[in-house]
């Protein structure tokens, strides 16, 4: 049901955690099943996101594209993080099951809604 | 919006893994959310149920109440765990959010499954 990646990275999640005093947070909540997923960025003067975590209580598919947004956007410009879309990290995962797309999506909108939260600071 | 009991059993869970020759085995699907959870129970000659892992792919709630779940049945015998309800099991853990009753439903159904398995077996 699941690629060996998806497991990869829900078994080994990478960049799990908090970051205090972070650029910018991004929380969003999944209608469908009442998930919510957070998204730190820390992001320097040159707009290069240094570091990424994130905290959900989302299910296995939403941690294991959280996982791979966050090495995704890590060390990209702001610029290159807003285009790394839902379909990209699917793709790097090989794919999910059809029952799972919509909680994947809240890696993306997570990550979205932290980089709008560093703009508004900035 | 989660009890401290709730985010313990998430991030901390207890009797996650899997059990070789186990005695018996329940694997059950969430049709709601399409996750998948699986319970191994190890069984001695007096029917006592000495040993409890479970795997899931489900959501934190899932988590956190097979967590407790297999914490309330750890030690019991096979007729005290077949009636650990989930009503038990949310008591236990201070409620949930009404959005996930539905994955907490996961835990109760895989014990049971897993029951059923070694009641076949013997
Ligand atoms: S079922 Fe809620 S994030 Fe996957």
């Amino acid at each position: 049901m699941y690629s060996e990646k998806v497991m990869d990275h829900f078994e080994h999640p990478r960049n799990v955690g908090e970051i205090e005093n972070a650029s910018g947070v991004g929380t969003v909540g999944n209608a469908k099943c009442g998930d919510i997923m957070r998204i730190y960025l820390d992001i320097d003067e040159q707009g290069i996101i240094r570091d990424v975590k994130f905290k959900t209580f989302g299910c296995g598919a939403a941690v294991a594209t959280s996982s791979m947004a966050t090495e995704l956007v890590k060390g990209k410009s702001i610029q290159e993080a807003m285009e790394v879309t839902n379909k990209a990290v699917m793709e790097a995962l090989d794919g999910l099951p059809p029952v799972k797309v919509h909680c994947s999506l809240l890696a993306e909108e997570a990550i979205h809604a932290a980089l709008w939260d560093y703009a508004q600071k900035h």
